[in-house]
């Protein structure tokens, strides 16, 4: 027997297709078929919880992706919210409101949320489906963690780090916008990335003292980490990785990476992190006392950090 | 200093609207301005969550309700889903996708969002915000609960009740369908919905064995407890407590009402729910050993249960 025959749905075309989407997850969804969905008690821990959207012409567009990576990518970016706080995913909830003309892929955007699922060892524990005039994608995660790492951590003398290369997502937009296919490797940073979740927690453990995923682009999110801190983030722009085919300068305004930006008091082991991981961690600057701005330097100069980064979603507006 | 100033998000337009929609819910945001919510842990309870969406064509038109009836109505549907399962609310996150010409409404949707919130005491603890070439807004609700109801604990030989009085909506929208203002009464039955989130919890304390709110009509609700369950649901629609200007078959097929229809192993004290709550609980019918359907009566003749249902969402199908 399917789980969608066993999840006590009523008649009715709403209904088939959740039921679909539920068979396709098999056992990655759970406890699905209730008005809400009921997670066992965490115990200590503190519950962590995000939601995050994408609408297609906003933040991607139909010519550039396949349904599936449409749909691992928008759950990526929402588990990408709890690596940043250095959580543990207990669950995911997605709600996708789609046109007539996208029904047919709707099973293929379900085979992406539950790849991204997978990856992170989430169960979903539930949605929504509507109808609606374009497709969007909803995804709200929920975690727990004994110690989140929030952005508002940082403090004077830390050291800041960076996981990964930067760029990626930059070059793919760059080349999608100009009507070009991106290479296969930045292709896939744009379509297929890979939320820091059990990096994350192997931070927090180790000292981390805050953390944000890199969504809005290096230069913009270190502000964020600024505000929140009352501090000033310095970056040396040229210590940060970058894929081939991008300049340091263009890495910094790089958009939804899901890489995480960091900052620990104490030195990070960078080789057992890449040994654990078969990812870099990179330190590429330090706070300092001072206004909540970002010092972003290359070279010796100034780069100015309040410029736009490129960022589809910013780009439509 | 207002809590939109204290949230610590960098510059820019969407973090200006997010910080105004923040300042506008005061004590009621909380936790905002991190890449997730965090609860504080909860004990030996089971977590609830659930997640609802109001699109604009499909769950709601423009010319039928204010923006903050629109904001609180949805958070209203979503709040509802936590009343279905006997759950407390702990919090609640908000997703707004919206165009343009929407944006200066922003501010009174997340008024209503508020309302809804304060209603029942639920703070409001993330959300995001896009762009979008419709309107719609996505509430995920989160609850614990140390007894969730679900669909599938109505057994043989429990009845069945229903809470407030069935139709207000459908009368509401087959009026605006038709281009005719509703009475205010049937308005306020769909636009300003109550959650019955204190009734629930009166109903799980005192033995009720299944739950489920009434969203798709009384008969449609009453299939999903029938296949949950594996039991066999009876109702007399003669019995349905229902408003001015509306038939019994209608009232049964009434959807976004937001009552609840529950089932008990005895019969539940409905003086006491009433002086509690101010609201009716009815005895409509019983539950028996059989094929999971529903038999739906009116003065000892069947009605059709499977009958299509008013409901806007899926008029628009």
């Amino acid at each position: 027997v399917s789980r969608g025959e066993t999840i006590g749905l009523g008649p009715g075309g709403e209904f088939d297709a959740i039921r679909r989407m539920v068979d396709g997850w098999g056992a990655r969804a759970q406890g699905i078929g209730d008005d809400a969905a009921v997670l066992q008690a965490i115990g200590d821990s503190s519950l962590v919880v995000s939601t995050d959207t994408s609408v297609e012409g906003v933040h991607f567009r139909r010519e550039w992706l396949s349904p599936q990576e449409i749909g691992y990518r928008a759950t990526a970016a929402a588990l990408s919210d709890l690596a940043a706080m250095g959580a543990k995913p207990v669950g995911l909830l997605s709600v996708i409101a789609l046109p007539e003309h996208w029904l047919k892929e709707l099973d293929e955007i379900a085979v992406g949320i539950g790849e991204a699922a997978s990856l992170c060892e989430t169960p979903i524990i539930g949605g929504d489906l509507s109808r609606a005039s374009e497709l969007s994608i909803t995804i709200t995660v929920i975690g727990t963690a004994s110690r989140p790492l929030l952005r508002s951590g940082a403090r004077p003398g830390d050291l800041v780090y960076v996981t990964g290369s930067l760029g990626g997502p930059f070059a793919a937009l760059r080349d999608f916008e100009a009507g070009r296919e991106p290479s296969s490797e930045h292709r896939a940073r744009f379509a297929t990335p890979t939320p820091r979740i059990r990096e994350a927690q192997w931070l927090s453990a180790n000292g981390a003292s805050a953390a944000i995923d890199i969504s809005d682009g290096l230069a913009a999110d270190a502000r964020h980490i600024a505000a929140a801190s009352g501090v000033c983030v310095q970056i040396d722009a040229g210590s940060v990785p970058i894929v081939p085919g991008i300049t340091a300068a263009e890495a910094v305004r790089s958009g939804e990476e899901y890489e995480l930006l960091i900052t620990a008091p104490e030195e990070l082991d960078a080789n057992e992190f890449e040994r654990l991981f078969s990812v870099a961690i990179t330190r590429i600057g330090r706070v300092l006392e001072g206004n909540p701005t970002v010092e972003l330097t290359l070279g010796g100069e100034t780069l100015q950090a309040q410029e736009g980064y490129l960022h589809f979603q910013n780009e439509r507006r």
